[in-house]
C-alpha cells in the first residue's frame, strides 16, 4: 500500500494546477456549467465513463475495478460562493463577486486526483467507483436530492464524503460516528398588530411587545420541551418594526434559523414555534405571518462506514492525528445521501497557522493548505478500497 | 359685555386675512424671523409697548388699562412644522416642505384679533395684558424655557393659553382642572451584546433576546411600579436589529416615548427603566446604552384659573358648550408657563366635519374652521377682562 | 340651622351609648338578627314607619316632613367581621372571634342620632327621609342587592351613605365626585401541566414555568390593554405548586384580587386574563381552570349629589375640613344603589393619632374617635334637609 | 474460562441467600453497621484480608493473585431507603420504614458471590483486587468521598462499578463510554419583596410576580448561554407565596433541581442563576436568598475502562446483550471514584415484565429478578481478571 502515497506525491502538482484553475473560474450554485465540463474532460481522459447533466450539472464518472464486486460513491461538490475574493495572489478568483471560499475548488481537485491514483491501482481492488460530483450545495434545495432524483445512487452501496477544514490543522483528519452535522432552517416570522399613538395603548394592538414575549417565550422551548440529551437551538438573528419612537409599530418582523441533530427535534421545534406565535398573538389581538423553511437535514454519519474511515484515518496520519470531533453547527446537503445509503461524511484538516492560512470558510480571505489534497486524496484512495474489501488485510 | 361679540365680529375679517398670511408663508421652529416682524409690527400698529428678541424669535406687545391693578399673560406660539402642504386652497403654504399643519396660525391671528378688541376696551378694565408670541412650540427644548429665562414673566401674576383643536367641533370650549396634557420624553436604548454564529448561542450574548426580555420586563414597571391611581405609558416604537437570519445580532436598538401627567410618575418611570435595562444587561453580559430625553412637563391647570376659564366659555358657547375633557397625551411647552405662575389651558373646537374638516393636526390636509378664531378671540377678551378683575360682575 | 349641632350634642351620650352596645354584641354578616331588632325597636320608638325582613335582616324607618315632596335614602350597614377583638376597653367585643372592626357599630349610631334629631326638625323639611339598615355590606354577595330586588329603592328620589373612616382625622370630611372606590374581584387559576422527572422535561409539562409565563403575561394587559387613563390592577397574592424540588409539578395554583374604577375596565381585564391564560396553555400543551368571582362594582359618586354632601360638609367643618381626596382600592355595596339612583358616598374621619386610634379598618385592635359620630349625624341631617330643598338657602 | 459461568451457577443459591438476608434487615444510609459487619464476616470466610470503618461504616477486603501486578477495585454501595416496603414476600423488609428500594442488596450478595468465584480462581490472575463495600451512597454528602479521604483508593489503579437496574430487561448489560450519569444539584431561593394592599401595588415589592420573571429567565439559561451540544437542565419543582389573594406576598419561596453532564455546565448554571435571580430582584427593589447545594458530580466513564467492560459483557450476554444506552439523568456517588482513577460504571438489566418485575427504583414494590444476579456476579470476575491481564487472550 505504500505505492497509494507515492502516485499522490508524483500527481499532487496536476490536483494543484486543476484546483488553482477552479479557483481562478469559479461558478456560483446552479451555473456550474464549465466547471462541470473541465471535471468531465479530466474524467474522460483518465478513462472513466462519464455521465453529465444528472439533475442539472451534476456529473459522475465510473470506475471498474478487476472483478465484480460492491459499488461505492465519492462525492465532491462544485459550486462556489457570491462573494468577493480579496486574496492577493496568482490563482485568485477573476469573476468578480464570486469566490471558492469554501474549499469545493479543492474538493474536485481532491477527488480527481483520487480517480487518477485508483485508475492505476484498478487491478487491486473489484467492484466499482463512482465519482459523483454535485453542482450547488451552497443554495437551497441543493443539488444533492436532484441528482438523488434522477437515479444517481441505483446501484451505489455506499458513499463518502470529505470536506477540507480550515478550523482543523493539516495533519489531522476530523471523525465523529452518529450525528455529525446540523439540520439548517431558516423561518421569518410578522407579527401583524394595529398601529397607533404612542401614548394610546389600548386603542393598539403592539407588534413590538408582542414580538417581544414572542421571543420570551421561544426560549421555553429549548429549555422545556426538548429532552435535554439532544440538541436544539433557536436564533432570531434579525428584528425590525417600526418607524417611529413615537408611533406603535403595526407590524414587527423577526428572522431566524434553527438547527437541531435529530428530525424529530426539528419537527418538535416547528411545532412549537407556530403555538407560541399563534398563541402569544391570540391573546393579545394580533395576526402573524410564520414562514418555515426547511434546510438540509442532519448528516449523521453511519458507525460502519465510520469506522472505515477511520481505519483508513489512522493509516494516513497516525492515531494521534485522528481526531474524535464535536458535531458542527452547520449544515450540507451530503445529509440526503445518507438518508438513502449508508455511508460517512469527514473533515480533512486545511488550516495552518505558520503559513497564516486562517481565515474561516466564507470570508473573502479565505484560503486553505494545499497539502491537505494529499491527505484528502489518499483518504479517498484507502476508503474507496477498504470499502471495496482490497483495503481489509492491512 | 355684548359689544365683545360685536367689535369680534367686525375684526373678523382682518384676523382671517392675518391667518392665511401667516399660512402662506411658515417659519420653522426657531426660524420665526418674519413671522415675528409681522407680529410686532401689528401689534405696534395698536399701540402696543412690543419687545422683540425675547429669548430667540419671541416677542410681548404689553397693553395698559385704565387703572394701576395686576397684570395677565396671553400666549400664542408661532412656528410651523417639516410638512409639505397638501392642501388645494388659496392660502395654501407657499414654502416647500413647511405647513401650519397645528394652527398656530390662528392662534396668532386670534391672539390680535383679541388684542385690538382689549385696547378698543381699554377704559373697562385696570392692570396690564401681556400679548405673549412665543417661537419654537414644536421642536425641543422649546422657546418658552428661554422666554422665561429672558424674564418674561417677571410682574405677570397669571398666564392663559388656548389651542385650535380639530377633534372638538366649532362651537366647543374643552376644558379641564389638573391634569391637561401629558409629558412626552423619548428615550433610545441600545444593547451591546456580542455577535456570532447562529448555531452557538453560548459563545455569542444575543442582544435580541435581551431586548426581549427588556421589553417584556418594562411591561412591570407600569403594572406593579406606579400608583395605578396615576396615568404613565411607556411605548417602544421602534427596534432593529442584525443583517443576518443566521448570525446573532451584537447590537439590538430600539427607541420609544414616555407618557405621564406628574413629574414623579415620570421620574420613577426613568429611574426603573435604567435598573431594568441594566439588570438584566448584567444577567446575560451585555453591555447598554441608554439616552432619555426629558420633553416638556405636563401641563397641569390650576383650578382656579380654570375656573375663570371654564366661566368666560360658559358665557361664550353656553354651558352645553363647555365640555369636561379627559386629558391629552400629547405635549405642549405650555407646561413651562404654569411651574412659574398660576394659570390654565385649553382647547377651542375646530372641527367641522359638515365643511370637512377633519384632518388631524400634524397631517398633511389638516386646517380648521376659521370661525373657530371668533370663539378664541372673544374667550382671550373676556377671560383676561374677568381675571382683572372687570368681568366678575356680568 | 345652628339648632342642628345644639340637637346633635344633646343626643351625643345616646349614640355613644347604642354604639357600644352594637360594639359589645356583634353579629356576623347574614346573621345580624338581633342587630337589627335593636335598631327597628329604636326606630319605632322614635316614631318611624319601620319595615323589617328587607332582603334578609335589613330594614328600613320612614320619616315624612311636614309636607309632601321626594324621598331621599340614607343608608347604614349593620353587620360585625370574624376578628378577635383584642382592645381592653368596657366596650370591647363579648362574643369570641366576632368583632366590630370596620365602624358598622358607629354607622348605625350616627344614623340613629340623624334620625333622632331629623324627626325633631320634622316641621322644616318637606319629602320623606327612608333611614335603611343594611345587612351584609363585608360578605359577598352582600346586602344590598337583596334589598334592592325587594323594592328598596322603591319611590326613593336619591341615596346618600358615609364612612367612619381612621385613616382621616376626625374633623375631616373625604369627598371625590365620580369613582370613588373600587371594584374588588377575586379569581383563582389552576394549570394543569403533567408532572414528571426533574432531569425529563420533555415528557412533562411543567406548570410552574407555565404559571410564570402567565403571571409575567398577566402585566401586559394592564400596561398596553387600558387606557393609560383608566386604574386597573391584577394582584396575584398567592402562588402555590410541587411537593418536592426535584418533581416537576403536574398542578399549580395561584389566585388573586383584581380592581378597577369602570365596569368597562374589569370586564376587559377578565376577558384578557382569559385569553392569556387560555394562550400560553395551549402553547406548552397544558390545561387550566380559571374561576372568575364578580365582587361589588365601583362606587361613582353622582356630581350633583356629591355637590350637596360637599356643601353640607361645608358648614360643619369648614372648607378646610372638606377634603378632596384620591379613590380608594376598597370595594363597598353601596354601590349597587348608585347604579340605581343618583347618590353619592363620603368619608367622614374618625381617627385620632393624639388618642391613639391609628389601628387600621379590620384590625384586631380598630377603634374609632366616638367624636367624629357627632359630625356624620350632622352631615346626614344637613344633606337630607338639603337634599329635600329647606337647606338650600344657607 | 467457561468454568467462570458453572461456578458463579453453584454459587447462586448462597448469592440469593445473602441478598434477601440483605432485604429483609435494610439500614439507612450512614447506619449500615450491622450490614457492614455481615459483609466483613463474609469477606474474612473467604479468605480476604478486610479492613473496616473506612470514612465511616465503608469496608474493603483485598484479595491477591498469583504473582504481582496491579490493583482493581470493585466498588458495592450498602445502604436502604426510607421507604416502607409494600412486597408481599417471604424476604419483604422487616424494618418498618426502611427499605432496599434501590437494589444495593443485591449489589453486595454479587460482588459478594464475585470474591467468591474470584478466590477459588486466584492461580489464573496476577495482581490484587479491592472489594469495597461503600456506606451511603443514597444521602449527601455520600460515602465515597469520605472512603477516597480515608485512602481507600491508595494504589488502586481502576475502579469499577455496576447497577442493577430494572428499567433494562435481565439478560442486557448497558454500557456507555463518557458521560453516563447527571450531577443533580438541588436550590432554594426565596425572593424577599414587601408584602403590602392588593389594590396599591406600588406600596409593595410583589415578590410573586419577581418570581415569575426569574422563572422565565432561568429558561434563558438552558437556551442561550449554554453550549447546545451540552445537556443543562433547570426544573423548579415547587413554589409557594402568600397567604391571601388580595394581598400582595412579601415572600415568595422556590425549590429546584439543576443537571448536567459536565462540571463545567454545572458551574455555569449556578452563575448565572445567581446573576437571573440578583439582576431581577434589584430592578424590582427585592431582596433574595440563593442557597445552592452541591450534589454529586456527573459519572463519566473513562473510554479504555468502558471497552474493558463492554468486552467482558459482550463475553457473557454477547453483541446483542450489550446496548449502548443514553446518559441518565440520575446521579451516583461513582462520580467520585472517576475523579480520582480511570474505571467505569454499567448497568445491569434486571428487570423482567414476565415475572411482572416492573416498579420503578426507589418505589415501595421495588423488586429486581435475581437472575441478573449471575450476570452480574460474571461481569465482576470477567472485567477483574480482563483488567488484571489474564482475560486479554480470550
Amino acid at each position: 500500500m505504500e505505492r497509494i502515497k507515492e502516485r499522490i506525491a508524483e500527481i499532487y502538482p496536476r490536483m494543484v494546477e486543476w484546483r488553482r484553475d477552479f479557483h481562478r473560474n469559479p461558478e456560483l450554485s446552479f451555473k456550474e456549467k464549465e466547471t462541470a465540463q473541465k471535471v468531465a474532460s479530466i474524467l474522460k481522459s483518465l478513462g472513466l465513463e462519464v455521465r453529465t447533466g444528472i439533475g442539472g450539472h451534476g456529473l459522475v464518472g465510473l470506475l471498474r475495478g478487476k472483478g465484480p464486486g460492491r459499488t461505492v460513491a465519492l462525492r465532491s461538490d462544485m459550486d462556489a460562493l457570491p462573494i468577493q475574493d480579496e486574496k492577493d495572489c496568482s490563482y485568485r478568483s477573476q469573476v468578480p463577486g464570486v469566490m471558492h471560499a469554501c474549499g469545493h475548488d479543492g474538493h474536485m481537485a481532491t477527488l480527481l486526483g483520487a480517480a487518477a491514483v485508483l485508475t492505476e491501482l484498478r487491478e487491486q481492488w473489484d467492484g466499482s467507483i463512482l465519482f459523483l460530483f454535485q453542482h450547488a450545495e451552497e443554495l437551497l434545495p441543493g443539488g444533492a436530492v436532484s441528482m438523488i432524483d434522477a437515479g444517481v445512487l441505483d446501484g451505489v452501496d455506499a458513499i463518502f464524503g470529505v470536506h477540507l477544514w480550515t478550523p482543523l490543522p493539516c495533519g489531522v483528519i476530523g471523525i465523529r460516528s452518529g450525528e455529525l452535522m446540523a439540520s439548517a432552517d431558516s423561518f421569518e416570522v410578522e407579527i401583524i398588530g394595529k398601529g397607533g399613538h404612542g401614548g394610546l395603548p389600548h386603542e393598539a394592538v403592539d407588534s413590538v411587545v408582542i414580538a417581544s414575549h414572542v421571543i420570551v417565550q421561544l426560549q421555553t422551548i429549548i429549555s422545556r420541551c426538548l429532552n435535554p440529551l439532544d440538541s436544539g437551538v433557536i436564533t432570531v438573528g434579525q428584528i425590525e418594526a417600526g418607524n417611529a419612537f413615537n408611533v406603535i409599530a403595526e407590524r414587527c418582523r423577526f428572522w431566524g434559523t434553527v438547527r437541531a441533530f435529530k428530525q424529530e427535534t426539528r419537527e418538535a421545534i416547528v411545532a412549537r414555534m407556530e403555538e407560541v406565535i399563534q398563541g402569544v398573538c391570540r391573546m393579545f389581538g394580533a395576526d402573524y405571518r410564520f414562514d418555515y423553511t426547511w434546510g438540509y437535514p442532519p448528516v449523521v454519519n453511519e458507525p460502519a462506514a465510520t469506522d472505515i474511515l477511520a481505519e483508513s484515518a489512522k493509516a494516513i496520519v497516525g492515531e494521534q492525528g485522528v481526531w474524535q470531533i464535536d458535531p458542527v453547527m452547520a449544515g450540507e446537503d451530503f445529509a440526503y445521501y445518507l438518508k438513502q445509503r449508508p455511508g460517512a461524511f469527514c473533515f480533512v484538516g486545511a488550516g495552518n497557522t505558520e503559513r497564516n492560512i486562517t481565515a474561516p470558510h466564507h470570508h473573502p480571505l479565505f484560503d486553505f493548505d494545499e497539502e491537505a489534497m494529499k491527505i484528502g486524496a489518499e483518504l479517498w484512495v484507502r476508503t474507496a478500497m477498504r470499502f471495496l474489501g482490497s483495503g481489509k488485510g492491512e
